[in-house]
C-alpha cells in the first residue's frame, strides 16, 4: 500500500499553531510525506461531526492513506490512543468513537494500542497527544514502521451511540448522524447494512413518527417533486430526502434520532 | 512546460470536506503533484470576485500551472466544463466567466470542452463537478494527457459584463472590477488594451460622472498628495487611485460600473 | 542542513491571494519546496502575538527549516529586510522584533540584511515585500544560496520591549508575552536566562503587585489545586500558572506588564 498522504482532521482552528506542530513532527520523522488537511473546523469536541467528515472525505483518498483526527476532549486521561487498519486505509486517533464509524464501514481488521514510546515524541504533554502521539505515529507508520509495532492488539474499543447498529428481530436500529443544509437525513446505515437488504430497491424504515416505504433512487429527480426517498451518499451512508424539499423539517428529524431499517 | 502545480480556488469554504475530497482525487492519479490553495473563501457564487483573484494570483505562478476554479453556480445544468490553454497556463472550471478573465489577459490560445467521461470519476454527482470533473481533469493534465483528449475544441464560452471591453469609435468601454479597502479602482483594461494606447504617459478615461486626463504612474506618490493617478496594479489591470485618498469615494464609483478609455 | 523545508507565517488572512502569490513565488525558484503555513490568522499589525506564535510552533521543526515572519506594519518605509541565522533555523522578515524572540532562544549567529536585488522580484512593489522580497529570499535560501550573499552583516537589529531582558544587580527584568484562554501567564524569559539560575527546583518572581517563590513543575498537577507554581511550557518560556486556577486574574496581570526573576 502507498503510505505517503497523511491527512489531518482537527477542531483546533487555524488561529494558534498547533496544526503546525503536528506537520512539524511528522516532516521532521517523513520528510516526503504529504500532508492534506480535511477540515481544522470542526466543532470544539464535536466527536460526531468529525466522524461523519471523516467518513465523507476518506473515501476519496487513494489506498492506503494514513488519517489522523484529533478531536479529544479527554486527552490526558486514560482514553486510549489507537491505530485501526482497514481493508483500505489506516485511521489514527483517541479511542472515542471519531475513527470508528468510518473504519466499520471499510471493514475494521486490527486495532492497535498505541503504547511504544519509542514511536512518540521524547516528552508527552498531557494537553497535545496530536503532536507528541498522532502525529510521530502516522510518519512512523508512513515510513514502514509495521501497525504491530505501535502496542497491543487490542478488541474492545469505544462504540459510541452514533457507531452503533443494534440488531432486533427483522431489523436494524440505528441513528441519525447529521442533517445538512438542505434538511438531507444522514443515517448510519452503510454498506455492511445495506448489504444485508433483500431487495436493492426499495428500504423500508421508520422514523420517530413514520413508517416509509422508500425507492432507493440514484438522483433526487428520480421521484416526482416532493416525494420523499432513499440514496446512499457520496459519504456511503443511507440518506432520506425529499425532492426539492426539506426532509427533516417534514419529518421532523433531528442528529441523534433513532432510524429502523426492515431488512426482510 | 512543468506541469506539477495545481492551484485551487472556491467558494466552498474550508469547515467542511469538500476541498480536500478535491486533493483526494487529484492525488491519486497524481500522487507528486503540488496543490497550492488560492482561497477557499470567495464569497459564494461570486464569479466576479473569484475571476479577479484568480487574475491577480495566476501571474506569479510558473509556466504551466494548472489553475482550477470552481466557482460554479448553474452545476447541474447545461453550462459546459471547460479547460482553457493560454501561452502560460492552463485554466480549469465551469464556462461562466471565472476563467476568461485572466485567460483573455494571457491570451487564449485553445478552449475544449471537458466531455470526455474516461478522464472523469466514475461517477458523476450533480452537485459537486469541483470533485468529479474538475480535479481528475487537473490531475490528468499534470500526467500529460493532452488538452484535445478532454474534448472538442470550442470557439462560443460564456464572456459575462465584467470580462468584456466594447471598442466605439477611439473609445473602449469596459467596466470597474473591483474596488479594494483603501477605495481603488481597478478596471477591466488590461494588457491588450493598454497595448492599444498611443502614448504610455497619460491615460484619458471616463468615469459616470468624471473625465479625467491621468498621469501613468509607477507608485501612487509619483503625482501629488490628493491628486489621482492611472497605474497597472501587480494584477496587470489599469487602476485608478488617489494619492493619498479614496478614488472610488471621490468619484463615486461602485464595482459594475462602465468605464470608457480614449486610445487615440 | 536540511532547507527544503519553509514556513510561513503572516497576518494577511486566507480571503485574499497574498498567500497564494507568496507560495506561487518560492515554487517558481525552488519547485520542490515544501511549504507550510503556521498561520495567517494573526491580528493585523501584532508583533508581539506573531513572535509569540513563531516561537512556538519554530521548536518543531527540524534543523535547517527557513521560517518567514511576515507581520510589517512599516513595509515601504526603511525598515530592514533582514535574515537570521541561527544554531538551529534561519529566519526571514522585516527587522522589527517579529524574528528576535525566537532567535534569541535558539542562539543568535548571523544577521544579514536582505539588499541584493538579484535575489528579489524583478519588480518590487512598496507594500508586499512578503511576495517580492521575502519569498525569493526563503526559497534562493533553500536552492542553497549561501547567507552572506543576501547582503551585508549587521549587528544592531531592533529589539522590541517584548524581547528585552535587563540585568539589574541579581535580578533580570522581562516582559509578560501572552495569557493563554486559561489565565497562563507566558514570560520572555527563555533557556539563556533559565541557565542563569543557581538552582532548578524554585524560582523567585517579582509580578506587579506580589512577590513569588514557585516550585519549578514538569506538570500543574505537580502542586496542590490553586496553588501557583512555575513551568517551561512547551514554547520553552518559563510560564506562570495556578493548578486549577487563572492566574492572569489572579495576580492581575496583563500582556505587556513587567517581571522580575531573581537569579541569586
Amino acid at each position: 500500500m502507498a503510505q505517503r498522504i497523511i491527512t489531518l482532521i482537527t477542531d483546533f482552528g487555524l488561529r494558534d499553531s498547533y496544526v503546525a506542530e503536528m506537520k512539524a513532527v511528522i516532516l521532521g520523522i517523513k520528510p516526503d510525506a504529504t500532508i492534506v488537511d480535511i477540515t481544522h473546523e470542526i466543532e470544539k469536541f464535536s466527536i460526531r461531526t468529525g466522524a461523519y467528515v471523516l467518513a465523507s472525505a476518506s473515501r476519496y483518498f487513494p489506498i492506503g492513506t494514513i488519517h489522523v483526527a484529533v478531536i479529544d476532549p479527554s486527552v490526558g486521561t486514560k482514553r486510549r490512543p489507537i491505530l485501526i487498519q482497514t481493508s483500505k486505509s489506516y485511521f489514527i486517533g483517541p479511542d472515542n468513537g471519531i475513527l470508528v464509524l468510518v473504519a466499520k464501514n471499510h471493514g475494521i481488521e486490527h486495532v492497535y494500542e498505541i503504547s511504544n514510546r519509542k514511536l512518540m515524541l521524547p516528552r508527552i504533554s498531557s494537553t497535545f497527544h496530536g503532536r507528541d502521539v498522532f502525529a510521530p505515529a502516522a510518519a512512523n507508520l508512513a515510513n514502514g514502521v509495521s501497525p504491530a509495532t505501535f502496542g497491543p492488539e487490542i478488541h474492545n474499543i469505544v462504540m459510541p451511540e452514533f457507531t452503533k447498529i443494534r440488531r432486533r428481530k427483522n431489523m436494524l436500529v440505528g441513528e441519525i448522524l447529521h442533517i445538512d443544509g438542505f434538511g438531507n437525513i444522514t443515517t448510519n446505515f452503510g454498506e455492511t447494512e445495506l448489504n444485508q437488504l433483500k431487495t436493492k430497491t426499495t428500504v423500508n424504515v421508520k422514523l420517530k413518527n413514520a413508517r416509509l416505504r422508500l425507492k432507493l433512487c440514484k438522483a433526487y429527480a428520480d421521484v416526482e417533486p416532493h416525494e420523499p426517498l432513499a440514496v446512499v451518499g457520496s459519504h456511503e451512508f443511507l440518506e432520506i430526502s425529499i425532492n426539492q424539499g426539506n426532509a427533516a423539517e417534514t419529518f421532523k428529524i433531528r442528529e441523534g434520532d433513532k432510524i429502523i431499517l426492515y431488512y426482510s
